[in-house]
């Protein structure tokens, strides 16, 4: 099998030459590009798989844009994405969106510039579709709509939110509140959002599990207090003012810290989980296996999002055709004592 | 004030070859140099802090190297590090060394080939501290211990362990466990590490609570179970294997999710806390402000160590003398119920 130091000392070149030839990236003279086809011809020479993405990448660089990588939800999933990317034999650049204001024309410059090789966009936006639209280069939206031409992977929220009403009307709720980030309701493109809102197909869960509460005759409230936030207090807060205005839920459905802090709250205030309060969260980090008694989770499949977030990656930059553009993974319930009454 | 446009416009040149001028990097016609200096010199130009960043710099890429990103200690100092690197105009790279047996090599190789300006190193290590030492480019160590010449930050471990272990005493103690990573035991270096074991200030806490406890009278079993793991559900283990070993413990020093899963554990067995269980954790992580009863926490200044790491690198890449090769936080003891006795 020959390699590509064998192609080079038959065409007499470097092997940086070769991979230039490969990769049609930099200037090679006419006459040593036809000698190098010909020495690949004759000792039929094929790049493995690896080697292609050494030639057709330029920096082997992806960034990784998200909310805010000390969330829970997101620290597992740029884990999983970077030990992906790290197989691949790329290296992952990040950013934490909430704390830059002009993080995404930043990024789609250093795109543009071929500084990285591509973008895994996690985050909010506040640039016009369009703009994501006009960029011919590798963008996968995890969780976020960019417009049809930009790649969508997901989880199935439709289900999750399904999952979780019916878990709890199952276990006797009759009055539940469910928690939604207050970015993540303004409901204006086919996901939700507006220019400057998280626009996610993640919101799809709120509306099936009001849908599903509502078709039992249970009584629902969403709130939408901000979910996203390096310090944990701030969950507590909204714990405690929800059981201040709210004082006969029986039944809550939040995000992993956020129902871990009503778990808490709850304690604290002498109501008992599940007799009193049933609680679903959402996300299944690992940080509800931690949890007395344990809680009721929907597990989203973060290492297969963050492998196949890769996967679509790779194949961009690689120019290959996507199989599609719109990704949809399963999530999973996983029960805990939280509402087993 | 003169800025770096007027000096290009003063020189008739582009602003990116007063840059160039400026850094010594690329090339730029000797004739023109002269005229720039020129131009800086009638103009009176100096660059500001940012623009001499911008200059001195090379990609504008530092490397942050961690065990893993997902665990909650790491994924709350790399978010602090992106942000202080960020509004110093530098990218973050990210490496999760637990899985890749070879990063070290790889890293280095891309600070040698100025792939990245400098690396923020937080993991373990398996190359002789003496390599780290032969490279002269930007390395800083967080809590690793990699020879003489490579600067290291860590908050104050040896108060950090004293402070928990005379907490537990206050508490009524008689017999406690403290948890240390398998690999944080090792004693051959200055730090109580070797080569392929991690070589960190942090086991000094072990010893310091060892020590305190002996001075007491109190009975100290330290127990080397691995803390360091993508699945939280391997600490609920080694939870249930320390009761069962030891059923007389009355209380536990653990980092935090150790400690939720000692509580948790604790909780399912019917020990009440801190009745017949007292607990103390160590880092201070968002985590720990959701448990129930609140545990009594070491907090370690993540954020402040996050920028003063960022604070060191940049000094590092622009060649500064560093004020002080050891730099050294101080840890707090936040007081919950745990140990409210």
């Amino acid at each position: 099998m020959a390699t590509i130091q064998d192609v080079a000392r038959h065409a007499q070149v470097g092997a940086a030459t070769v991979s230039r030839v490969l990769s049609g990236n930099g200037y090679v003279k006419e006459e040593t590009r036809q000698r190098v086809l010909k020495s690949i011809d004759e000792l039929d020479y094929t790049p493995n798989e690896m080697a292609r993405n050494l030639f057709y990448r330029k920096t082997g660089i992806v960034a990784v844009i998200v909310p805010e990588l000390s969330h829970p939800f997101f620290s597992e999933l740029v884990n999983g994405i970077e030990m992906a990317l790290c197989a691949a034999g790329y290296q992952t650049m990040i950013c934490n969106a909430f704390y830059e204001e002009n993080y995404e024309l930043r990024y789609l410059d250093m795109l543009k510039r071929q500084v990285v090789d591509g973008i895994i966009f996690a985050a909010h936006t506040s640039v016009a579709v369009e703009r994501y639209q006009s960029i011919r280069r590798p963008i996968v939206a995890l969780d976020r709509y960019l417009g049809d031409s930009i790649p969508c992977l997901s989880a199935d929220h439709r289900e999750g939110g399904r999952l979780a009403a019916e878990e709890l009307i199952r276990a006797g709720c009759r009055n539940v509140v469910q928690f939604g980030g207050a970015n993540e309701t303004a409901p204006s493109t086919p996901f939700g959002g507006e220019h400057g809102w998280v626009s996610t197909p993640a919101v799809t869960r709120h509306a099936v599990f009001a849908q599903v509460m509502q078709e039992h005759g249970v009584t629902c409230h969403t709130r939408s207090d901000q979910w996203i936030t390096a310090d944990f207090e701030q969950y507590r807060v909204a714990a405690e003012a929800m059981f201040r205005e709210l004082p006969d839920v029986d039944g809550v459905f939040a995000t992993d810290p956020f129902a871990l802090a009503v778990l808490q709250t709850a304690q604290e205030l002498g109501r008992r989980v599940p007799q009193d309060l049933r609680l679903v969260s959402y996300d299944g980090t690992q940080m509800t296996k931690l949890a007395y008694p344990s809680v009721t989770t929907i597990v989203q499949p973060i290492e297969r999002l963050a492998q196949e977030a890769v996967q679509m990656m790779l194949d961009l930059i690689q120019g290959k055709e996507l199989a599609a553009q719109t990704v949809t993974l399963p999530v999973t319930l996983r029960r805990g004592a939280s509402t087993t009454v």
